[in-house]
């Protein structure tokens, strides 16, 4: 578990990584701004979780090896942006798999510090989603995330709330895998079948 | 005082919630995002206040309460909104009176962890004000609050000081409702008067 | 060092108040935002700073000298807008000292909560930028950080990455004296010049 764990996470950080620095790149930001926005949608969500819970210096001021993933990621986006522009689908699948993952992490996070089920999925959701909210924010733009056609944070919390039943019934690590496999392809299956939330207008 | 108090508190968190599922209805989101802005103006800040003084997991974290209070309250917005939206004077009485308990609390807040009063003040500003702010950048426009006609955060700095002043003379207990009843009151007279700050241009 | 310290940390606390209240003005917010957007700007890097290692309540909660100074400075900034406007190069010049301070100040707080190099390096950028970037994104605006013409953030990080070289083999305030002295060189020289970062599109 723990290396299949690290890869995907490692996977997932890239993914993100690339998202914010191609956003950045359609809004014509400098190469400063491009690496930026990069580091922020890789770690805004986990940020976010660890200052709301209190667990500091924030997890990627610790571990050096994220840091320096997400500059690599950044530079090859930029040198090679026309050969990863095309890898659209590769791309989405990472993404989604960093969605599933990062919520899991989250929920975990949260098991850690006592909080109650419901709390831990908000956890999972924001560490999965808050990434992109905050590169949404810094691109002067209503975060993605309220309105965008397909499931995105809704994935995240059916699969917490699904880990919380089977954790009664199953073994941690086993419940780990079902949810981040169900989370991504909630996911995946939203956007293939154009799945989308209702809008309510006031 | 105490039972008083908590009511109070559950009537500002639900004007709040209201709010933002309003302010977000209006923006056209989804669902998702209708709950994630009524939770936002909620509880933002006072999630601010607690991670400024390092008060952490912050408190909607360890209160199952608050959250569920929320959630029904959105869920109720968005099934009734053509009943709620003609009671706009009463929405506005819990709005105010909310913004008067959330100040006093979070002021209390900054005493208890040694805060000297001109901070104290400032920390119930936020506790009571920045919801609204949160809200206002996640639907990118600049917050209502550095530029809205009334007087607001006015309000929480004069009840502020005047706390901090009456506290010398009286009991707590009843500076803490003074101080409610005069944010509330200086709040409601400047909407009805239309009182509003100078504004600057450079 | 501790007293010219102190006051380039003052001036750069000064410039910094002065440079929000004067956006604020510029969009026509009242008093209120105005005296807001002076205190983010000032203090918003050293918050998010303290906030990510866990350093609370934040620095400008436990010192009351510097809230004052920057209320001073924005009153002053209001009444006698039309003789500040003129001192555009002074300004510039003390923000460009602020920004050599904040950086080394945010470096030398990475290192006392013993994180690695390249992570005090980038909390010491966040410490002298991120006020900037605050301010930015309360006006709705994508922060000039990120696409500005000029050198700004990139100065810090050169100047932080020469500071632990050098530490290697000079006394600790010579280091400090000289990265200050650096960052804010090549704030200015890049200004002078018209240097700028190249500019990313997908």
């Amino acid at each position: 578990m723990v290396n299949i764990s690290a890869i995907i996470e490692i996977s997932g950080t890239v993914a993100f990584a690339i998202s914010g620095a191609f956003s950045a790149m359609q809004k014509r930001l400098d190469v400063f701004g491009v690496l930026i926005m990069g580091f922020v949608t890789a770690i805004g969500g986990g940020t976010i979780r660890d200052v709301l819970i209190g667990d500091t210096p924030v997890a990627w001021m610790r571990d050096f090896q994220t840091p320096l993933i997400i500059l690599g990621t950044v530079v090859a986006t930029i040198l090679f942006k026309k050969y990863i522009k095309p890898l659209k689908v590769t791309l989405f699948l990472f993404d989604a798999l960093g969605l599933g993952l990062f919520t899991v992490i989250g929920i975990q996070k949260g098991i850690n510090v006592g909080l109650n089920p419901g709390i831990c999925v908000a956890l999972g959701t924001i560490t999965g989603c808050f990434g992109g909210v905050v590169r949404d924010i810094l691109l002067n733009e209503i975060p993605l995330l309220f309105h965008k056609k397909e499931i995105y944070a809704t994935a995240c919390i059916i699969g917490g709330a699904i880990y919380f039943l089977l954790l009664e019934i199953l073994d941690a690590n086993v419940v780990k895998v079902i949810a981040v496999t169900l989370i991504c392809g909630i996911r995946i299956i939203s956007v293939k079948r154009n799945w989308s939330l209702p809008q309510i207008d006031a």
